[in-house]
């Protein structure tokens, strides 16, 4: 029998941490798993604490490692461009204009789109009115890691001040569900001496830090330019990578900036899609994960991937990494499964367990559902949910214990609502009303 | 007022022919677009002659160019292994077991799974009974080419046979929806004197040719030593190229092979996640588009991809062959959909007008409802269709004027029986039950 406020995911398969697929019964009590025992005669039971698990597959949720959450206000705005066209002509200017109501309601969109797709954390950077996004974080139940996108060549000091803002009031926030970091945006727009100023700050805070880094050749070129070193080089002599250091994209990597990485272990977001969309490059997964740096998996903004479905950015790791190292060896289903999972909360680094289905872990759960035809047959759910499956199977999402979609069916945001309220500022954003 | 027999999507957004997004009312008349109009104040009509076109896309039909249906049945049973131990220990042992009920199930699973992610049309090649999958094509409303898989160095003759049969019966029939072609298998299962004996009897039939061509580095060096010329060469020395011919994969490829396919005409099944998956390397579609040749898109079989989602693989094709040229200008949404729409016909080559929303063509049409949270904000459905949206956005199916799916329901085949039945043949082969 459960014990009370216990709820029940019965006879469900599911993701063990070794990375192989067992049956049975996950408990859930308060925000974490309390229990998890063989499957057994417990189906029959029809309480409101039950949820019943036979034919769906049991994942941790799954961690967006990098994106810009509101950005989902310019998702194909502008496409098929080349990058400075891109960013002058279209980007920039709708993003002078938003206010805070669309950058809640851009977060909110993405949001339910990221529950919808099972995922049940994010790692956000964008620009002002970054509360409105922890906002979201509150209200949908998600995780979320939050930073403001710090551009330093113009009002470095005021933005600076503003992650300051966001550090103090709501880092831990949300019955802890959030975290906030620190954003330096990218070499090319922070300094070394303002990056040191940043460094100064976040440590005294003891925050860490949310980066753009080796993105483009572009990026290398200049950095290498002005600076005479690669980007990994001139941060580290900063100070900023000893804070704790998520690195977005790391596409260009020589093997002297892997060993700094390696030694200071900072932790990877890979973009696959992004990196493809934008042609940055092919980022060498393969060997960072033989290095033995942490690799999560991240959709970047709906302007460059164009949607925010991690299951998709999943299997584009597995079969990029593939091609890129001509290898069908290269990371095999179940190691991009725990990128996707595991290895995404501890490149967040989350001060608490999150990211596997394991007793005393928070219970960030993904029910998979496998009646769908591309699941068939259902021999290998690994496989299958990497390799097959679409991102509309996810069926119920659970974050600390609370569901936040059953069915199909959110629970926490009114998808009908966002969707009109985030059209009107999109299409104010945009001059079509 | 609608002809007799005729019916309307009214109000709909479509892609037309210049890659363009107009809004109007489409109607069919049997089996072919009869009219194009102006949208109009008929949205109040109410018959049952009436789909409602508002909130959804109308695009040609999606056209998969290279398949093996039945390999659903093989789906994920043996992933991330080396291809020589995968086919040896894994897919060879079990086909060798498959019968004629297996090869009906499986083709029938891939049918439903096609038809839900929005495609019409596919091209199929696989081994005995393929009389099997030409019955679900009948059954399923679809388009088919289907041609026997011939490996010449065992029993060629009698695979021979059997393909010539299979034009005997099908090419043709279910109104005009079954095309039969010649389906050598590749050049290292087929010596140049059995192409020739080929190239005769499918000469002689009027027949055309459907061929694995130039997939990986071992195919290119294993010709160069045999024969000491490249495949493309080889073939072309065969006849076989002239009797009007498709070629799968297609990834390494000379300069001069390039201009043998341009000179012959030579069409194209891209299939972008299968050469990732496996690492046989990406294909050179920049430069076979510039040469002019017409490049479709396919799925592969499902051993290989995992899915038959044609819309996932348009995506793949679009982002992969920006990579690959790294330059995001390469391949733009609405090149990328007329490669998976009018292009596809094309490589098919079917005898009829198919592939374009344009009075004439016929009525194969995918309506994508454009509801969904990944479709939002609305201003490009092109650029949202294939770089954000999720295949399960396709709504209604209509071929040849006949609707197959409506609302995401099947019209024409019962997915769970069909399920039901395709799981009893999977554990049989595999030994599970």
């Amino acid at each position: 029998m459960p014990f009370e406020n216990e709820f029940i995911i019965h006879d469900v398969k599911y993701f063990q941490p070794d990375g192989k697929v067992a049956e049975g019964n996950i408990f859930i009590q308060g925000d974490k798993i309390s229990r998890i025992t063989p499957p057994s005669n417990i189906s029959e039971m029809q309480s409101a604490n039950v949820i019943d698990g036979r034919g769906k597959f049991a994942t941790p949720g799954l961690i967006n490692t990098h994106t810009h959450a509101s950005m989902t206000l310019l998702r194909s705005y502008a496409d098929d461009l080349a990058l400075m066209d891109w960013l002058n002509d279209h980007i920039w200017p709708i993003e002078a204009k938003m206010k805070r109501k669309d950058i809640y309601f851009g977060a909110a969109l993405a949001a339910v789109e990221m529950i919808k797709c099972g995922t049940t954390a994010f790692m956000d950077m964008y620009g002002p009115c970054m509360e409105e996004v922890a906002k979201v974080v509150e209200e949908s139940g998600m995780r979320g890691a939050l930073c403001r996108g710090i551009i330093g060549i113009f009002d470095g000091d005021e933005k600076l001040q503003t992650n300051v803002d966001l550090f103090k009031n709501f880092n831990g926030a949300a019955n802890g569900r959030i975290k906030v970091m620190f954003g330096p945006h990218a070499i090319y727009t922070c300094p070394p001496d303002f990056l040191r100023k940043i460094c100064e700050t976040a440590g005294s805070l003891g925050a860490e830090i949310h980066m753009h880094m080796n993105e483009t050749l572009d990026e290398i070129n200049g950095c290498m330019k002005d600076y005479g070193k690669r980007p990994f080089e001139v941060v580290a002599e900063t100070g900023l990578l000893d804070l704790g250091f998520l690195a977005a994209h790391c596409v260009h990597l020589s093997d002297n900036e892997i060993e700094i990485m390696k030694a200071k272990k900072v932790r990877v977001a890979h973009n696959p899609t992004s990196n493809m969309k934008l042609a940055s490059g092919i980022a060498p997964v393969d060997k960072m994960l033989k290095a033995g740096l942490t690799v999560g998996i991240g959709t970047d903004g709906a302007s460059s991937n164009n949607n925010l479905d991690m299951l998709e950015e999943t299997r584009l790791a597995a079969l990029l990494a593939k091609i890129n190292t001509m290898s069908p060896l290269t990371l095999p289903a179940d190691t991009a499964l725990k990128m996707a999972t595991e290895e995404g909360a501890k490149a967040i680094n989350f001060d608490y367990k999150v990211g596997r289905l394991e007793v005393g872990y928070k219970a960030d759960i993904t029910l998979w559902d496998m009646r769908g035809v591309e699941w068939q047959p259902n021999y290998n759910p690994v496989s299958l949910l990497i390799y097959s499956a679409i991102s509309s199977s996810a069926d119920t999402v659970i974050v600390d214990g609370k569901i936040l979609m059953q069915n199909r069916e959110l629970k926490t945001l009114d998808e009908e609502k966002i969707i009109h309220e985030f059209n009107a500022c999109a299409d104010r954003l945009t001059g079509k009303s």
